[in-house]
């Protein structure tokens, strides 16, 4: 088991809007963040760690649930967790965390695709050995 | 009963990614489009008519399921229809089209709250009833 | 002579921020349409008619004054013109107007590369002579 | 004297475009990150520094020389120095670095504005004697 990824930023003035608080796309870029980070640490930078396996990502679905708000200045954490590693499709749990206070909290379900011809393909062994340990206590390891 | 909103958009190139496609979080800004033009066409204009209402809105969640990708240049419509009407949140559901084909659908749930204070507020008659039209076949006006 | 390029676009409420106004970054953004507009009316859709020419394009320099600034749901208008066509670059001259007021004016400077090498490469004569209809009144449109 | 404020960020994939590098807009969300650290070393953070001092500030012109371009997953510096402290506005010169090599550099000039009336006011003396250290050599300090 590994703790859950961690990651810290700022809020940047450009990421708030008229309402003085981070504007709620801007979660989804946050999100993506978290992902890199995530592979950064199970597997290596995601570029070349997405190359070795022969495999690219695509967003199959997003959800998120906006608890809090952030603004200008402030400086909040991303914590990732493995919620469902599938056949060919991964959940990602992130949470957006401010002094330990859930700010939002969503889920990416990503589908891994061939770099060739972008269809859906089994997660290679070696990625999904790296995720496992994320995976959030109670959930299954095994290909549903 | 009113047709579903539907409002076209052009891809920008600076709404693209390095897969050549519109970046996830870009359609929680064309959502963002979506919820301005159906105000525009059920109440007025957004700042006048929030205004007028005494309220204003928070993003409470957001789901969003990528069935295809946008590219560069290409022309879509968003098409919005109404959930469900709550006591004090509103559900909007949300398509992207290109030639009639869903490329991403989702959900927003916005929280009506008061101008000053910033709390849940009961959703306007006036509001409400502009809203109706909007609704889906089969959804419940009523207050849940 | 072809009249400037005009093409209208409103402001999105992603794009202001805090201080209730578009955020000065996305000036740019716009100033890309106003590019992709021009090329439209001038050679076709952005892609096809450099693949067509066998080029593509850089921004080397941009360049912004803010006279205004827009505010969420403002419709404005873009207005581009060429200001010199050069052996391998070419500055276009943005203005953003709303009510046919200057809100900002800029500029873009291009540089034509190759598509395998990007390397720059002097301007095709098709795409030089599809452009020179736009140069500002007094703007050479020989190569210097 | 003060070195210059150097600050370090790393690329994020919304950020890049189809080319593969960063969008040319993108830079100006950067420059303004340089601004507010910048603010931080000399002041302290933004918001609070400015309502201290009384004033607000409003970006009246940027610049951007792009010389290189900078990818997904690029770590690079902010490097910013005051280039001029006039009466009511004050030029930044901003550069990007990687690894030491200049992909991009610039300027922004902001005017102080009164929080009530948003209009023109003078650089309050403690906010000029903050930024003072930060000049360019060979740049003057004296209003002009």
């Amino acid at each position: 088991m590994s703790p859950p990824l961690t990651h810290s930023l700022r809020v940047r003035f450009a990421e708030c809007d008229p309402q003085g608080i981070v504007f709620n796309a801007r979660y989804l870029e946050y999100f993506d963040v978290a992902m890199t980070e995530i592979w950064r640490e199970a597997l290596g930078p995601y570029e070349q760690a997405t190359a070795e396996a022969g495999v690219d990502l695509v967003v199959a679905e997003a959800g998120i649930r906006y608890r809090d708000s952030l603004r200008f200045d402030d400086v909040f954490d991303l914590r990732a967790t493995v919620r469902r590693i599938g056949t060919t499709s991964m959940v990602t749990a992130i949470a957006v965390l401010r002094d330990e206070v859930v700010v939002a909290e969503g889920e990416l379900r990503h589908v891994f695709v061939g770099r060739e011809d972008a269809r859906p393909t089994p997660i290679p062994p070696a990625v999904r050995a790296a995720f496992e340990p994320y995976l959030e206590a109670g959930a299954a390891p095994d290909p549903a």
